[in-house]
């Protein structure tokens, strides 16, 4: 292969991650900064992941019950101080609209004109309006539990933001479900926890760690929330994704009650949970190497690329129908119940070019044919999880009865490799000490142990080892001493520095 | 069957057709007003036939070479003034972000803080965002043409809203392709015109008058704006998709230039296209009737509802297990390239009171099962286009070797009747006289007639009949005279008043 650079990416990930990850985003074409202060602009190949996982989720919801709709992008002034801690958490940070039009500024240019009685604020999360419109819904205990979704952008004017990570404007999903009991709610906030992980796992090839986050890292107005921990390449944690239960807290705020079967009116329960296009920055700084992206088969936008090699043009001819036929066959397949997504670039570019094109935007397996692969009936075949002078000779019927399975098998492979980097990274501590020794050096990864601490004793940490708990377990341990404390607990809890 | 009121909608559409259209929605639970001003809610129904109507859309925007991408919410003010009409047209009703965080007002109540440098315009389309950044992907004639579509919200803040017609926010597509010459622009202008054509027609079962605007209904900014136009049952027209040809107005404005071939710098020429939730609009004044909403199949969130019919507690035993089996024998079948979309509805209802919640929502085909249809292994069929007690009898067998050609059939039975609604309220007229004559009534319908027209004139027709120029038809006639002007032209238009 011509042309071949050192890498594709430039620096690596040991030499300098943060930089490497944007220059992942480059080279795989995924997005890019816009003009606008923090917004981004996601490019068609990015949003394509985005689609995917739009479309798998969404599928998720649906088969647990719950519908889609739509509310309001804008929400009164009043409305979000109605919540005293939802308000204190988004206060800060949020896009605030205050005038309905723009007039002539008296000097060639315009101003903004006729001031809205209230302002509004640009949604940062949807709690309060959708716990407004839930309040008219909500009459009878018929009525519950009530399981929407919905599909939106919101805005979160932060300061310091990297595409997909932390951006003004993100894309997300926002589920809001409303029940009778804290029971039921509670079960609704770990059942979509499970969803979460689920789709981390078995689609984004991306492990991740359940549990509950500690008081001062809630959300604010949650009775609890509850996420899922992810560990990047360079030893970080990402939260991936929350599921909230908000206990009666919005209901009050909002009113939402319902008259029970026994006639009585009560308090309804509210849940909320939560992903966003911060799973593709997730995505990215799991698998990708110093190559580029790398993806998994069932996120892939296009799992099969096929690439004629041409060198002399009379040779078209021959390679050409080859190709088209091996792109009908391979388009006829089924893949985790779609049908295969294959393309045949048939640019004229040099071959070595093309190839990395490909292998830069993390398509899992590339097909190669040339006139001597015609003439044998053979093809060329690369996976992206493996050296990408890897090749494997197979002939055209090889390749279609396999292909499929081949798909999966990089899908196991990433989601293994990703498991295997974590747990190695991941070290039980008992004492303080310990603890100290993991975070004394920068990539440690994850530290897990007996934790009773409180918000203090986190700010502290964060202080002092630019550490946080990012989840307690949720399982319970035989009882033992909180690394700090030294008191009694059966909680363990996973320490790490994070995104 | 019991409890049936003369009509399920009240006021029926001859007594007030704007309060019916309002009925309607309710009764139907697409939407309802939020308690933000000129927003609305789309509630789980509604937004049900918007995700099918996207995912027929978008796969025809793929078909003809279109990819989707994601660009920001906010538009810098001075991004927005570059284009001189096309700020004209927008300023007047925008939403103006001026500040980024809520501070105290010290009277226990939160006030904007912090004043943005420069205030943000909420899109109320992206001409002006797309176009600054399509001016860094665009560089070669190789970058062209450039194909993408964004799904997204838009803020326009209307003073008279109307849901799903006119709306302060509003979901909708909007199409952005950049090309080397203006020949290739106007192709792709009027493919994407033919594209709304068909879905309105094929999917949506409204038939429309393919046209183009004339100079004072033009987008601002655009060089030709050419649209569908439908008519309602009330004999008004909706404007339910546009197609921009924007010539080199953007490319000028943000500055989209490419190298051509022969190496000189050239400016590129643009198109946008959209349709809106507003289509939602369309459907329902297009079909429904006294009862309720009318959905096309190829559109309905739910093709088929079977409904149980059991009077005795008994008897319970005997008809749930064969409409279980009726449902996965229906839900096995394929109506126009997707599984049947069935509901089994076994909630614990009188019968007329569930019949007809199907009814008002607008199922294409209702299937009652009762205890003696379980005897003689029969079911009861109801189509939504025929009257309400216009039963068939049909085996088992019968119903699932016929039920999609019966779906084809609704969806071909109410294309053909508002078809034949539109032609025969639509009056080819001669002269002056007869345009007069026409609009002096209120449901006139369309009018067809010579126009060699100008601005000054469709604002005096507007003024004195509250009619316009709804499109001037794609063909060239036989020249004749403007039934105004009098001038030889061989150009028609479409006159009606119009929402």
């Amino acid at each position: 292969m011509s042309g071949k650079p050192k890498n594709a990416v430039s620096p690596t990930r040991s030499e300098d991650f943060p930089q490497w990850y944007q220059q992942v985003i480059k080279v795989a074409e995924l997005a890019e900064n816009s003009p606008v202060r923090g917004c981004m602009v996601i490019k068609p190949w990015g949003y394509s992941i985005w689609e995917l996982m739009q479309k798998e989720l969404d599928q998720m919801f649906k088969d647990t019950g719950h519908e889609n709709a739509y509310f309001p992008l804008f929400i009164p002034k009043s409305y979000i101080e109605k919540e005293a801690e939802h308000v204190e958490g988004f206060a800060k940070e949020c896009a605030v609209v205050t005038h309905s039009r723009l007039v002539d500024d008296g000097e060639g240019g315009l101003k903004p004109g006729s001031p809205l009685e209230e302002p509004l604020i640009v949604r940062p999360t949807s709690e309060t309006i959708i716990g407004e419109v839930y309040a008219d819904w909500v009459q009878s205990y018929r009525d519950l539990p009530l399981l929407i979704n919905q599909w939106a952008n919101v805005v979160r004017w932060e300061m310091r933001t990297r595409i997909f990570l932390r951006t003004a404007e993100f894309l997300w999903q926002e589920g809001h479900t409303v029940h009778a009991t804290s029971e039921e709610a509670v079960d609704e906030t770990i059942q979509m926890l499970n969803v979460y992980a689920n789709f981390a796992e078995n689609y984004m090839a991306m492990p991740v760690i359940k549990g509950e986050k500690t008081e001062g890292e809630r959300f604010p107005g949650a009775v609890n929330t509850y996420c899922i921990e992810a560990m990047m390449q360079d030893g970080k944690a990402l939260q991936a994704g929350t599921s909230h239960f908000l206990g009666q807290n919005f209901a009050k705020s909002c009113g939402i009650k319902y008259l029970s079967k026994e006639g009585s009116e009560e308090l309804a329960w509210t849940t909320s949970w939560g992903v966003s296009t911060r799973l593709i920055g997730g995505l990215i700084m799991t698998h990708s190497d110093d190559d580029g992206l790398v993806l998994p088969p069932r996120l892939a936008p296009k799992q099969i690329v096929i690439t004629p090699v041409i060198p002399k043009e009379e040779q078209r001819e021959a390679v050409m129908p080859y190709c088209d036929k091996l792109f009908d066959q391979l388009k006829a397949l089924n893949y985790a119940g779609s049908p295969v997504r294959v393309k045949l670039d048939d640019r004229d570019m040099r071959g070595g070019e093309k190839a990395w094109h490909w292998i830069k935007k993390g398509v899992p397996m590339r097909i190669e044919v040339g006139p001597r692969d015609v003439e044998s009936g053979k093809v060329v075949m690369l996976r992206r999880d493996k050296g990408p002078k890897d090749k494997l000779f197979l002939t055209v019927e090889e390749l279609v009865a396999q292909a499929t399975s081949i798909l999966q098998d990089i899908q196991d492979a990433i989601l293994r490799k990703a498991t295997e980097f974590r747990d190695s990274k991941t070290t039980q501590i008992a004492t303080k000490e310990e603890f100290e020794k993991c975070f004394s050096v920068d990539d440690t990864g994850f530290a897990v142990g007996y934790w009773a601490g409180d918000p203090e004793l986190e700010d502290k940490l964060s202080k002092d080892y630019k550490t946080t708990v990012r989840c307690v377990l949720m399982e319970d341990f035989e009882a033992g001493k909180c690394i700090f404390t030294g008191a009694s607990t059966t909680k363990k809890a996973v320490f790490a520095k994070a995104y």
